[in-house]
């Protein structure tokens, strides 16, 4: 690795300019010449090219380790894979931001993957969803999509082995959670392997895409919540509309020259609106999660969350009971909701995420206590917080 | 690079087992140790990380060089471009294909690319369509797609450089082409700077799923024509019913148990019928083929295709004055589309594609020739053929 050149080294590092080195950009004279920064670039893709290669060889390796050559799901492990992302963000110093590299790595891991047979991840379609993209975000695009028609259609096909794993949302930060996802863990056998988290951003759309023209602002109660730095102190004046959803936002905007909707960008074009601006979110993190269904539980990443179902005969002091042995051991719980558990021996359920692995301490101490007390805990998957 | 050791390499090039290399897999025994290889592919990442990093750096230089800091559009070269992916094609020897190969380095070139603005790039909406793919495939997930409401649209929005580029299609192996995409260049100033094609796959769809059920096979005239082999040696004595599209043949198998439709994937979705069989078309190379739009001419890739519009005023003559000196020179013609020109002084109009660019020789010289004849030629675009 010593013979490439690295044209920010010096920046980066601080080093005094180093002469003697005729293939160096000329840098100081602050114009390179583009024909010596195309031949460095051939030369690092070439570079580039021959590592990538050699890591789907190795791939290809883990395949054979794990006995007779196997299909791309018999060697895919979500937890070594948050492990090489995590890895590749924390080694990023830029240019590249941690998303992109993310990405990238995603995508050489996936192809590395798919030599075999490429792993089938079974999605609510159609394609061009969130859903979708999700698939695409968490393993890459030498996966296999299926688009199936509904939530319960992506359990069956996993369930059944059609697919390898599936990819449902499960819960959106505008909208809170999806309770049909969460009640098909009540019957189904699935495991959770992995969570995705996508962003979701939010736009200003108009029929003129002027901003001087617009006097009202229809959306849903929570975007306009989203959005209201923005508002305030680019739309000061303008009506805040609250309204039942974007798209019924959108399609009010249409009506009018002086009234504009929040919405997504696709809904730019189903409503033939021009974007004035985006994303306009006060904050970053407007995201939708989505669960990632498996057949197994796969070993810690080191960085785990693990969901449980928690089904309790009454409320007060059973839920007590599951709660304390997980509060003294200092483990913190994400979210915990409460469904109806539709019948027999339990009244309620409650779906619980925490922080950590069932099979590291203090999480497998805490369950094997919650195991005695009054509930029946069934743990619905450990798996590795979302990379990015 | 000399620490490195790939896994293959012993196979690949037949050389003898070097004993004393402690790190290398096991694999004389049969079974490589998968801590070991783990060990590998982390340092082969961290080497990836890094070329591609510095790779970022010095494609920022290439942004300096053309003078101040530049907007990606600024430096975007897709000749460039196409001679990158054609050495990574011909470097390739494995194990990785040289579609997932390509999809890579256009993916970390596409990273490179959009470190300051990223490249705006208009295509026919809604998110999810071929157009997005197309967009994806050419331009990588690193630029922002820009969704609209028609091809007319996609053309005003580069030319108003509200978007950097345009995807529009323009030719469907199976259904011919997109006259009105064509059309558009009648009065458009653009030019065509690249062309993108996209593979579209068959697949035999019907309610229950099962293939021993189906006694009729729908589809448009041209799928079953492409599905011929695939019917004779499957479905010998299942009748072939043609329809006017493959979603109306959907929408017939619907119906009964007996019927199957032959049609792309997201067509079992939106009618909720199963998959029995795909890809099943007999030709691997049934494409639809997009137009990069865009408002210059770019330099020679070395494997080019011009796209002419040549305006005459008498048929038979005329014509011939354009062809003969393209023939003369061996200049192969992929297309020849005829158009009625919309009035003016020109009767008729005709699209044609052929081989080279038009600043090298022997297109240059054809064009120079033709230029005397009675035409009137335009050059809609020379623009490298596309990689895969």
């Amino acid at each position: 690795m010593a013979k490439r050149k690295s044209p920010d080294a010096r920046t980066r590092q601080a080093k005094p300019a180093t002469a003697g080195k005729p293939a160096a950009p000329a840098k100081a004279a602050g114009k390179p010449d583009l024909d010596e920064v195309r031949a460095q670039i051939d030369g690092l893709d070439r570079q580039i090219q021959q590592l990538i290669v050699e890591r789907a060889q190795w791939a290809h390796q883990v395949g054979k380790a794990k006995g007779k050559l196997a299909a791309a799901v018999d060697y895919y492990r979500p937890e070594r894979e948050a492990q090489v992302l995590r890895r590749v963000v924390d080694r990023n110093e830029g240019p590249l931001g941690d998303e992109t590299l993310v990405r990238l790595f995603r995508e050489i891991m996936s192809a590395c993957l798919a030599q075999q047979e490429p792993l089938k991840i079974g999605f609510l379609g159609p394609e061009g969803t969130f859903s979708q993209q999700a698939v695409h975000k968490h393993f890459g695009h030498s996966a296999k999509g299926l688009p199936l028609a509904s939530i319960e259609e992506v359990f069956q096909e996993v369930a059944a082995r059609n697919a390898d794993f599936g990819v449902v949302p499960v819960e959106n930060s505008g909208q809170g959670t999806i309770q049909s996802t969460l009640d098909m863990f009540l019957t189904s056998p699935l495991m959770i392997c992995g969570e995705v988290e996508l962003r979701v951003h939010q736009h200003l759309l108009s029929r003129t895409g002027r901003i001087e023209d617009i006097e009202r602002v229809y959306s849903h109660p929570m975007s306009l919540a989203q959005c209201g730095g923005w508002l305030r102190q680019n739309l000061p004046k303008a009506e805040k509309i609250p309204v039942s959803s974007n798209a019924e936002a959108a399609r009010r905007a249409r009506n009018s020259d002086d009234a504009a909707a929040i919405a997504g960008e696709t809904a730019a074009h189903v409503y033939g609106l021009k974007t004035i601006a985006g994303p306009i979110e006060d904050r970053s993190d407007n995201t939708t999660r989505f669960l990632v269904l498996g057949r197994e539980l796969f070993p810690p990443s080191g960085h785990d969350r693990t969901s449980l179902l928690v089904f309790i005969r009454d409320r007060p002091g059973a839920l007590y009971g599951v709660l304390e042995p997980l509060a003294r051991r200092g483990i913190s719980m994400n979210r915990i909701e409460s469904r109806p558990a539709h019948g027999g021996l339990w009244q309620y359920a409650f779906f619980i995420d925490v922080a950590g692995h069932v099979h590291e301490s203090p999480l497998r101490d805490a369950l094997a206590e919650v195991g005695e007390s009054a509930g029946d805990v069934r743990v619905l998957g450990s798996y590795p917080v979302a990379v990015l």
